[in-house]
């Protein structure tokens, strides 16, 4: 497996990396001025080719600035960057080194996420911007306690499946993507999705989409460059 | 029919469209600020006397500027400006086309038009902000897809009728005006009284305003310069 | 009546008028900066000893500036300042005609009073906020259409009777005060009573204060100084 | 009883008080920026090993400053500082007093707490944000008036027995920490919890975390530098 060797990776101050450094800061920047998560939660980005990534230190994602940015592989061996790991670095890695389509992961407390993590009721895509889900929604991921070790991220990978999306039950949620724009944009939409599905709820059985209107909706998929645009535009002064 | 001579329609930079556009863009700065929708969505104003319009490119209301507008005919031709039309131009040409009435169109992804798209129960006037609505309230368009064809606009044409505004299920909603003001004050009001008759179905059947009760209020309606004056005011440093 | 001699009132330049102004635009900032009200909605206060009041023209709250201030007697007669009144000035001239313990009058469009206004269920109080309201709450002012008649004025302020607010159906309330600044704390603390009695409605009978609790909390009630230097502290530079 | 002794405490200007001072402050703009309580409300601050305290004088903690501090002993004697103590200084002499773990207290009219507080319904933690607590969740002091007397401050610390947090009915929340970023934290997160008990208890009854599974987070816990860090970040340029 010479993709997991470690000379493959380029050193966390590689010119190479400067851009995709850039962007997590970014990243985390828009959870939190968009309020999906509060202090708490992380975004990370696979380094292509490898099995390693980048993700934010032991610091909240506004906070989040170039320089509290650490390098880690799979088996979380340090590689670079700021020297404190996040606690839940296991989330990242678990689920990548299973998932090759996986170029970044979210991790939030979305209050919406949190929300039908401990209800009765599944969160099901009745609005467009859920059309990145299947028909019946994200499952849960049910066992108490943070991912903290490997044994933890294994059982939340195996949760997640090949699925977008993995609810975490009484803290938030995991979302993955093929981009860090595509992981930013499906995690602001989940968010949405669950305030709508709670707003919705309240007042009877909502009209949730069919799975073949889910498909009528995907056909109009794009890359989610305007929404990324717009997210930065909203980020004022505060970035890293 | 000369009015849709192409020759009648000023070039987009003529002198006489300078107005419209920065009240184009304004209009959508203010849906932008006013939390009405998010990253998409976008306002059309008709060049008066003529089958063009101008609205913004594939960019976020809140990413408006004058630059980034664009001048089309209802045939979806392009007249000048921008080179990426809005995904969904075809609400704003297939309405106007129908509805010689309509100087300005505004398509949203309003959390309570889309909540009511979605609901058992319809959205009715129970605030005098929706003294514009019947007491009956706005129709819902039911079908599955973003409005990315001329077939697609014209059926959605058909269901806002002669009315003020359309709901669009799992997605948000259209509404008219006799002026950019007129489009803007409705679609702020649609988006407060969807939040009022959200919070009061909760507690019970609430007393909704009759045909007559909305006669009344409406016989105190005036041109909606001062809601302007405030939005406007609102934008602080970021307009285009 | 001596007092409603006009010669009584002094002229809208008048420098014992100077700090009642500026508070009167104080006030509405603070209406307009904590959500109390929106584009719509004004302040008045007594012009002491008289039959005049000062309130804004016809502008937004959050637009008010002294220059935007009308002076009027309680018949209406314009007596100086902004030449256009606020389309609803019988709220404030019939309130006061028959109150004279009134100095000051709020009119707004509060989200939480709208509610209440058409629900089956009556706003009582639950927090100590509500203390200035009587046990069983404020009452209702059912008619459609806007005050702007004499004839509706009265009509308000019989339903108003000796309390310190009533709702207006569909629309909003008006609440009274000794002073300036006992209205804005007044509107202030009924907006908030009105959200948390609205939430705590969903989860069955709340446990509402007895005529004997609100009677023990009002026994701390101050003069609410503390209240008007927060709120004015957050108004940063929108002032008049 | 030496520790009680007036003696051993600092001068109000003393070097020694400096950085308790500014982290009281901090601690109160933070309360205010995260909107957990509104104009009211104060945060304290024990002198290590003496039986005084420092909290905000009788104003809002919003307008919290250096030199609007007091510094008081546990009997209400005033020791130095800003020389109007806040009406219900009270709660937290009382309850330092028996609780010589207690390093902070902080007093909010939170709108969760207020909630829960008039609710037939108890909260208990769903999320682990709530793991500071047991899972039968904080008990309600039922008792009318504001804790402006040392007999209702006494009541109140016996309510709050040797438990994190109290609600207060009608009126807010009190909670401790063995540090004041500790206090603050939970006293944050008692917030989000109420609001998502709030949301969740909407839909049926939501899957509580059991006493073990609460063990099981806590486990995680660490000292809330990093909570502490992110707020601070969130203040802007409003410091005393």
């Amino acid at each position: 497996m010479a993709l997991s060797n470690k000379t493959d990776v380029p050193a966390f101050d590689a010119p190479e990396l400067k851009e995709l450094k850039q962007k997590v800061v970014t990243a985390c920047h828009i959870l939190d001025r968009e309020g999906i998560t509060d202090g708490y939660g992380h975004v990370s980005a696979r380094v292509p080719g490898t099995t390693a990534f980048l993700t934010i230190a032991n610091v909240s994602p506004g906070c989040a600035t170039v320089e509290r940015l650490i390098l880690m592989d799979f088996n979380g061996t340090y590689l670079g960057g700021a020297e404190t790991p996040p606690n839940e670095w296991p989330i990242h890695a678990c689920v990548m080194r299973v998932r090759p389509d996986v170029m970044s992961v979210c991790h939030t407390h979305s209050l919406w996420s949190t929300l039908f993590s401990v209800l009765p009721i599944k969160l099901r895509p009745l609005h467009h911007y859920g059309k990145f889900l299947s028909a019946d929604g994200p499952p849960v991921y049910e066992a108490a306690g943070l991912v903290r070790t490997v044994e933890r991220g294994d059982a939340l990978a195996a949760v997640l499946g090949d699925g977008p999306a993995v609810l975490m039950r009484a803290h938030g949620d995991t979302i993955v993507g093929a981009s860090i724009e595509q992981a930013i944009q499906r995690t602001v939409r989940l968010a949405k999705l669950g305030e709508i599905a709670h707003l919705a709820l309240l007042h009877g059985e909502p009209r949730y989409l069919s799975a073949e209107e889910i498909e009528t909706f995907s056909a109009d998929e794009r890359f989610p460059a305007r929404g990324w645009e717009y997210h930065v535009s909203r980020l004022g002064n505060r970035r890293g």
